[in-house]
């Protein structure tokens, strides 16, 4: 049997624990080790017998690892940790401020390349799954319109804000798209849509006792950029309510491109591609997790630098050969 | 500005025809040559100033021809002309006899080696974008199932056979998916569907005057392979009707896995993938040109040989430079 390729993770969150269960159903794949910046003593992790270590201590094990997945967050963990590790290791994270993605890539280039690694950046489903079905429908479709609608999902910076509301104890944000847009993309209207008309965003909120119910909602539906610009329904619920009915952490969306073929422009034509996620974070981990082993087969096949998952040939995401692939799935 | 890939057309029928249109959308390539088996004279194309030559002269035009995009059917066309011209071009096909991929392969990847060309093969729909579908719902939910559902749209294959059946002068065949089963597997239901669940079939006949209309609808629907396993509609319509109604080549389906993350298996997961075309050739020729554009870019990039969808790095597919598809896609 060939050689299994060995995975760490840095950063035991929602998404290294996502990781670490995705990776036992890969058994081409093994969990070498996790790194944490908390004290090691105190991460439980679910796989028996694979040491947690201290994250600087990382580097150390460089050439005990042939895939680190940094499982960190985009604000201010991924854009040091990323360039830090791709000089010692093939990474994979999942950066998704899509506005800083062009210097993100670089800087994650610049050290990839001096290390001789391969870094993927921004893998998960978006950016990720959805940035590749707007890729190929665009190819594919050159003339016609893009539509991203996400949800019906629990947006974990909504849930943030509305939690720094004065008298708001906990909160849950629920985005959800307008089933109307929705047809009349897959109609082939191609409608030009407001933020309003694409998405409403639903609230469940636990109140402190004795707080001004009325003021919380005004301010939650009156906040600029998270709520403004939006249809905003907030209901006040317990917090056994919230716990027993909004503890998941679900998501999803929907990709569709509408476009138009023919000398005469006469044919009409839908790509739609959809998720329905019951679990955001361990969807995103799974993903990451395939990309972890197309990073080791790229640079084994001698590549190196900064790639995303538009650079990444589908088959190398699979533990299967190009054989099985063309007879199977083909 | 860059030079324009040059490319050329074997076979001008539908896909043909659907290949020249999407050209024109595609300002990085250009239509050099259409090359047919008939009598030229007799060929009209769409653009203009475009010539038009006997097959057989392609050999004389190698150097004139980035890629040759090979038009002709996967029954007796396509496994003599793949490997025949992947000796001299760059080319692309639309092979879709699924149990023979594998040897169709071979053949082309031992002649584009030999000639120093890349060859992808079985481009389309299905195979093609489902296929990729497949590959990608697999690499990242290796515990699901796959599911494809055609239509609804025309079967070429199950229309012909209606055909050949005495007393129908002609026919049209739509194959459609059965609502009920495609929502149990989007419920994440996992079920177990024959044949006969999942795709109906309606069948739009035109008798010859007098014929025995209950023995012709019996024959339909009795026919083995074709009709036997599905529930079967016969609808008896004028010659008129039919050309009014029943003239377009409409197709589409679903793609859909469905799986589970988790330590024990906890979290569902749906990921679906669908088209609604209005024409089956015209998209099949939009995917072709994408690819006819990453047969060119990877040859120049030193790679030879035969590949498929699984291959070939999204990135490749697009006109635009991986710094934009960052920046607008990602």
């Amino acid at each position: 049997m060939q050689m299994r390729t060995r995975i760490g993770i840095l950063g035991y969150g929602n998404l290294g624990r996502g990781v670490e269960c995705a990776l036992r159903q890969n058994p081409d794949l093994e969990l070498a080790a996790v790194f944490t910046r908390r004290n090691p003593e105190s991460v439980k992790i679910l796989t028996p017998d694979v040491p947690v270590y201290p994250a600087d201590k990382a580097e150390q094990l460089a050439d005990k690892i042939d895939v680190l997945i940094l499982c960190g967050g985009s604000a201010t963990d991924l854009p040091v940790q990323t360039p830090q590790y791709a000089r010692l290791f093939n990474v994979v994270d999942s950066f998704d401020t899509h506005a800083r993605i062009p210097e993100h890539f670089d800087a994650v280039d610049a050290a990839a390349r001096q290390g001789g690694k391969v870094g993927i950046i921004s893998v998960g489903w978006d950016p990720g799954m959805f940035s590749l079905n707007r890729l190929y429908a665009n190819a594919v479709l050159p003339d016609g319109a893009d539509y991203t609608f996400w949800g019906k999902g629990v947006s974990q910076g909504h849930s943030d804000a509305i939690r720094r509301v004065e008298g708001v104890r906990d909160a849950r944000q629920y985005t959800i798209p307008v089933e109307s847009a929705l047809e009349a993309v897959r109609r082939g209207d191609n409608p030009a849509l407001t933020t309003r008309q694409k998405h409403t965003r639903e609230c469940f909120v636990v109140a402190e006792e004795g707080a001004d119910k009325a003021r919380i909602e005004r301010e939650i539906k009156t906040m600029p950029n998270y709520f403004a610009d939006y249809d905003t329904t907030v209901h006040f619920i317990s917090e056994e309510e919230l716990r027993k009915n909004h503890s998941g952490i679900p998501h999803g969306g929907f990709v569709i491109r509408s476009g138009r073929t023919g000398w005469n422009r006469e044919n009409a034509h839908i790509i739609e591609y959809s998720l329905k996620l019951d679990s955001n974070p361990e969807f995103t981990s799974s993903i990451l997790v395939a990309y972890a082993r197309a990073a080791c087969r790229m640079n084994r096949a001698g590549q190196t630098g900064c790639k995303t998952v538009f650079d990444v040939p589908p088959a190398d995401l699979s533990a299967k050969s190009g054989e099985e692939l063309r007879r199977h799935l083909l």
